[in-house]
């Protein structure tokens, strides 16, 4: 019966060690974790024991494994494995309206606690969107435009906001990426525009204002 | 090699079942699983399989095990454990933003789409609220203020949104209890009643500024 319990508790042990190392970034998504022996020599563990706590992982699409190559990080969280998952279930109009909420709120913190430092990332940000749709290059527009939203939400100084945006916005990002036109694009930027002059301004009403302008270019672009 | 292949299928598989079991409601929070034998049974599995699974779902919170007595539910999807886990980590402040951003967008898509079957859930959750204020129970004003929001929420028809607000709100719950006093409680039942007739009429601005009205008491009642 002891022995039961150290097990469990040995296998929930490893399984949080490893998924710290995935939440702190250590390990960051895309990257091959270590092989098994490195891993039971720097963890001081049997393979079963190893291997239980990597598949625990897996089930909670932290981690996945390639049959015949390795390990590798798909989420830099459960929260983030857990958001994806359910995004993918989820009609792309509801997806909509959960970031035309999270969105709106971001700009409004944003537009109230911005730094000039944040000021000049999103500035950057804007340039290359507009740069890349003068040169109808769409992958570049849309890197720079998942960066341009992810600086408004580091400039709210909500990483919760933060967080759940992220990941909500990678489950959409599928039918945005095969739906979009150039033209509805250089639409959006116009209204990245006025985001932009908003937060600078810190004009609540006028970022709010732009972000619902954003998202209903981007509802007809998806209807 | 191929048996590796097999074992590790059937865990998920077994994993993937049990969770179904807890998503769908079928084993719902609070309720104690079968225990292990009537499940090796009834799945087809050897008892370290089935503990393997068991210990996966454990990990993700889903599940929890007391020793000697057996294994409850916990939470109702791995999102859910996992944003309450977030949440438990997260300043209330940071917290309370998240639930304006959500609140707002429910109230707007409830004004837009509710049926009068949803509205006489809402006046009789409202009118719950009302009475308990009257009668100074804290306890019963915050189960009908928690289920006057969730009908707010069910109006939407936005399930990805409820989802994300239940389990954040879940979160957050617990300041609200230990900070309130039933003061607040009869000013935020005063934003209640007019997010209830903004909803009556489909006045969406009229709900919106209902709900930034309580949110911002809520916030004068935990500062």
């Amino acid at each position: 019966m002891l022995q039961k319990t150290n097990r469990l508790s040995l296998v929930e042990q490893v399984t949080a060690q490893l998924q710290e190392r995935i939440e702190t970034g250590a390990w960051a998504p895309g990257a091959r974790i270590p092989a098994e022996p490195e891993l039971m020599e720097s963890l001081g563990v049997s393979r079963n024991t190893l291997r239980e706590a990597i598949r625990a992982l897996t089930h909670t699409g932290m981690l996945r494994t390639r049959q015949g190559d390795g390990t590798y990080v798909v989420s830099s969280s459960a929260l983030a494995a857990a958001l994806q998952n359910r995004v993918r279930k989820t009609e792309w109009l509801e997806t909509l309206e959960v970031r035309r909420a999270l969105e709106r709120e971001a700009a409004i913190l944003a537009a109230r606690r911005r730094t000039e430092e944040e000021l000049d990332v999103l500035r950057d940000c804007y340039e290359q969107c507009v740069r890349a749709v003068a040169r109808q290059d769409k992958n570049t527009y849309l890197e720079w435009d998942m960066r341009f939203h992810q600086a408004v939400f580091a400039a709210s100084r909500n990483a919760l906001l933060m967080e759940l945006y992220s990941n909500i916005a990678e489950g959409l990002r599928g039918s945005i990426e095969s739906t979009m036109k150039l033209v509805s694009e250089a639409l959006i930027n116009k209204a990245h525009e006025q985001l932009l002059r908003a937060i600078e301004r810190q004009d609540e009403a006028m970022a709010e204002a732009a972000v619902l302008r954003y998202i209903q270019d981007t509802q007809i672009t998806l209807e």
